[in-house]
């Protein structure tokens, strides 16, 4: 079975061509650019491939609604060009075949659960953590929609005690992603996070913040796993610090084996490592065959 | 068809018999006693109704895990007797029906998409703000679940900035139910809720509270309507203060006419009013006889 997978990323593009058992066959990647010549170059990779179907992870924010005129486009990006384009109408016209579309971290969160760290589970939660901050739910088999999509990396969070920093968010400031997405550590230390020592005090205050998200996503929706991927996640010293503070807040009132005692494979970096973006597209492009 | 529902309560159980229409034919109540008087009352009530299905929507924590070998009963409650109760299997010994078993909340949640405020949409939110703070979350045509049901009425939210009051959650302190719950209100304003007056202060400080965990759980999950329920709730005055509260914490960033223009109609009361519980039991019944 050969599946499309596009992980469509605010500077570059992935496409692939994957099994349904999760192996990417073949891949290519360039820059986003303005869309015209970017879908250009999607099409021109798809064109003689044979896929069955197409899944899309991308950038946002985007609609979802398929009972919307707008389904399938990108929405109010700020990103040149890209504000109300219509994706999947523009492939369409190319390939007739069923198409997934999604966020980028919902189709993490569905590429994790098929074959990567939550593979088996019914549910879990996919956070990354980067130049943004983003999350995608799946929940009793399902991705999380709504209104909208999810767009948890905007929560309120309780401020650091010792953190004077205003926050970067444009809409709210202080936000989660105003305080712990990658340029807000930049800014309050002055120095990219990548070049920041493992024992900087950097690392506490921004597990402090990402233990309170986490926190909050077990309260509300219960995951059986939560991922945490994304640039600043490859700072690996932080997992154990998340964990303890998660374990300090919840404060023994989850009463499962998982949060309890064994938070080690709980809290868990992404199994897919560089094809968990480009996983998720094909997982989605897999549940669009399936769909259709 | 004659569809049997439980509202158990942590004071008062309620038993009905209802339709697939979520017409409520016949409904008694009785206090909330040791396990096995309720439970015989509760017998006795359905044991010549000719339900074919009853649906429970219960006090918690409950295991809500098919695959449990505790499926169906109560699990850590300080409620004397009731901690490691086998609910449905009590019944099962009486009754040989299919049972639908869940929270009071997600048990509300769905009621109130079945037959009230969320009717015709795939997901809403139920919050009761009462002796204490639930939550029920439906997305996607289905209740969310995970390792355990939501707890959401734990989250971690700001302090108000002039609030002193150190919280009363014995597990977290000053989480939202700790800082928001009835018993908050009365233990920070040395008087019962009900009895302060509409334009008291503690109604601003308590607009505060509910808002942030409005404005996380709609960037969260995005839900379609927002219900706020329970004893804190019937102060309607708290609506449009909570409605005005979350436009100013999401300031423009949810792209979506649902929350910038009809916020009135988006955060709503429960439209079931005094059956909002026992409708949830009926919602599901229904469900656990349909997929029977």
């Amino acid at each position: 079975m050969r599946i499309g997978a596009i992980e469509a990323g605010g500077t570059k593009f992935v496409c692939g061509i994957g099994n349904e058992e999760g192996i990417i066959e073949d891949r290519i990647h360039f820059p986003t650019e303005q869309p015209e010549s970017t879908m250009a170059n999607v099409i021109n990779y798809f064109k003689d491939k044979g896929a069955l179907s197409i899944g899309i992870g991308t950038f946002g924010p985007i609609d979802i609604d398929r009972t919307s005129p707008t389904y399938g486009y990108v929405t109010t990006t700020p990103k040149p060009g890209w504000a109300g384009f219509d994706f999947i109408g523009t492939l369409r016209k190319s390939f007739d075949v069923p198409f997934g579309w999604d966020t980028d971290v919902n189709a993490a969160a569905l590429g994790e659960a098929a074959w990567g760290a939550a593979k088996g589970l019914d549910s879990c939660v996919y956070y990354t953590i980067g130049t943004g901050i983003g999350v995608g739910i799946y929940a009793d088999g399902k991705l999380v929609h709504g209104l909208v999509h999810p767009e948890g990396g905007h929560i309120l969070t309780r401020r650091h005690p010792d953190d004077g920093f205003e926050g970067l968010c444009p809409y709210h400031g202080d936000c989660l992603e105003g305080m712990a997405a990658g340029p807000a550590l930049e800014a309050r230390w002055k120095v990219k996070g990548s070049e920041l020592p493992e024992n900087h005090p950097a690392w506490a205050m921004e597990a402090f913040y990402i233990a309170q998200a986490v926190t909050n996503i077990i309260l509300t929706v219960s995951p059986k796993k939560v991922i945490l991927g994304g640039g600043v996640m490859k700072q690996k010293q932080l997992f154990p610090m998340i964990r303890e503070e998660v374990r300090r807040n919840l404060n023994g009132y989850v009463n499962n084996g998982a949060i309890l005692s064994r938070m080690d494979s709980y809290i868990v970096p992404p199994a897919l490592g560089d094809n968990a973006g480009l996983s998720g597209g094909l997982a989605l492009g897999l549940e669009a065959l399936r769909r259709s």
